[in-house]
């Protein structure tokens, strides 16, 4: 109160940026949090048919609920794989950082939604909007990440050393592959909708699958060493 | 049981206090995780068109679901950046900075609840108390953030060092404003509720927008450098 | 697979007591999430009043299921607090802590359930045994967590220091009062099932009430200070 | 842009290898969600009995779904200690070793439905499908694990020192009891599917007793000294 007014104001934006200095412990735990629970919410989409139903012919005619489990489930997935890559280079947040990653979660924790709309249309009359409204969903959340990546790459001083920097760009890069496809594949669903789930299948299914290629190398590598 | 009487109540209250010379990290991720889970199920209120209804008049019929998801998602994000902001700041919990937490978390955990009941009321004829209920709960929450903010800002006990407490004091000052727009929209909720809810619409994207501007000046900072 | 049979039950003997000296972030981490969701969780038993209905008469008649929210929200709190004290003591887990920790958490995660049996019936044919069955859990849970103290503070070799253990066996003794509660509201339930909704009510209120008691003694001390 | 291509290659890859030498941390936390979200998850599975519907009787005859809560805890629970005593031996994760767990936590998440499928149809004609398809998730999550435990016991790269490989090994080997269990329940679901939930029961209950046996031990131990 006793100080000047210029000189509080100055203060006052000098507390509010040393605020926005976030921890990178707790912009890591609640990501780790949303991320988790949205991947989680995903089974609770799944109907499960009810007393005296026959199972498995009601299951065959659920395969868009099992699908749309799978695919959502590997799409955030590797979404929070890439994160907590990005975030290893890290060593703080700003409030840019914790705003765009705000902006992701909120994508993120659309898809239980933008999933099960898919599901329940895919074989529907709407299944175009449907898959699109989906595909779109994730190519948000896919883009703000790419968003937060280039921002983090432009700011040396969240980073924990200068060749973080070179990684990050280099890294986002190679998204651009990952964001082509999710264009691709809402091309496609104005299209042929059911034929852009397919695409969502065999990427999801790569995505996963690349990775575990390592696993046969290595063995390979093991057996001749 | 060997102790006298006296010396044992002094012991059980130096245990007591000791106990309560409670760890910040469980305080944070104990917090995380409430607020990515209230964040996280905001979005089971937002209904999915069934099979064979026609997707997107249905969605168009949902808007006020859809307002719901994110100004509630800005909301829980923004509080809780604010309280790890806060955290940051922090060694250690004690009994009253758990209690108040802890009331803090009741009406945050309460907003997945509020927000169904404005949205689901928000075009009927109780609007009207329908986002006076949405607002009360978010300004108890927002007031017993500041209260949080204000006893620690007491106690150096509890903070890394000095210059903590005379910013936790300042960013306390700051927080007016923000209690200021919320006591706003529960009088304006009381004669137009449309308008409460647009007002928080505008608000929460200014949220949202205002760290993002930072995006920008620091573009053309670099474009000039 | 060339190790003598003896020496390879030694061996896997030690593998697995090695095994079982689990690591205390991961003991504290998935606590937490599990107190964290049953918490939140509980919010998904205030049902909304339907588009149409009249909000306030309709929440009037809710109001056993807003007092569910309450106690059940202070009594898995108060849990947490007391839990995250004694982990504060803690330098690792091992097997029999993991297993009377998971044995908590069993009932803690039961109470959105029990909780929500309660509210449904407190004012019906069957409240007595609602309520019973309420209290049972709660009490479940409060004498593992006891349990789980007592074991800890006989096994010097989980605890960071030798103060730890005296500080544990009295914190032991001060819980007797809130499970001796808890045994009574069980007693009365039987008699008067509304009357130890109402005695929970109380409890869980001082709960909260006491740690800020602090807050205002505080405030009294700077004044005099 | 200004590299040769060849050059920008390897870059490539060793940026993407760099990137996917992923953080323990958040490999641990990001588990520790999914797992305390699938096990608190179970409890929406158990069906409040409506109001006017008599508690008791109603309870009892809803005995699968408590059944179902129970063995999916506890199974859940020990994969989560199982998950938890062998990150204790790693020093950080890679892609190959982040798609192994992916895959892991996607049987885990599936878990609430295949427990609710199981205790749905317990009772009716279909429940040998539904025990098998709860056998099935189970083992396969079981399987995955020792994949992943496998995988990290042949890359020293991963682990903090020499020992933890070959107790990796030995661990792994004594996996084949459990998995062996899980092996016989499907066998036995097919012929008599009531029968394999009570082993089922027979099973979670000596993991929960078996580590509680130490306290026990312990005690004697203690009268003696």
């Amino acid at each position: 109160m006793s100080d000047a007014p210029e000189q509080q104001t100055v203060d006052d934006a000098a507390a509010r940026r040393e605020l926005y200095a976030l921890p990178l412990d707790r912009f890591s735990a609640f990501s780790d949090g949303v991320f988790a629970i949205a991947i989680t919410l995903l089974v609770l989409q799944i109907g499960v048919p009810r007393e005296g139903v026959r199972v498995l012919p009601a299951l065959r005619g659920q395969w868009p609920e099992l699908l749309g489990y799978y695919i959502s489930f590997a799409f955030i997935g590797s979404l929070w794989i890439m994160h907590s890559g990005v975030t290893r280079f890290m060593k703080r947040g700003d409030g840019v950082a914790y705003a765009l990653n705000l902006l992701l979660l909120l994508f993120v924790g659309l898809l239980p939604f933008t999933t099960d709309l898919m599901v329940t249309h895919l074989s529907g009359a709407d299944a175009r909007i449907a898959v699109l409204i989906y595909g779109v969903d994730l190519l948000l959340a896919s883009c703000v990440l790419s968003l937060l990546i280039l921002y983090l790459a432009q700011e040396p001083g969240l980073l924990v050393d200068d060749i973080a920097e070179g990684t990050l760009r280099r890294v986002n890069r190679q998204r651009w592959t990952a964001i082509g496809v999710n264009v691709l594949a809402i091309a496609v669903a104005l299209v042929a909708p059911q034929v852009a789930a397919g695409l969502y299948l065999v990427e999801t299914t790569l995505l996963l699958i690349i990775p575990l290629l390592g696993l046969r190398r290595h063995r390979r590598r093991r057996r001749a060493g």
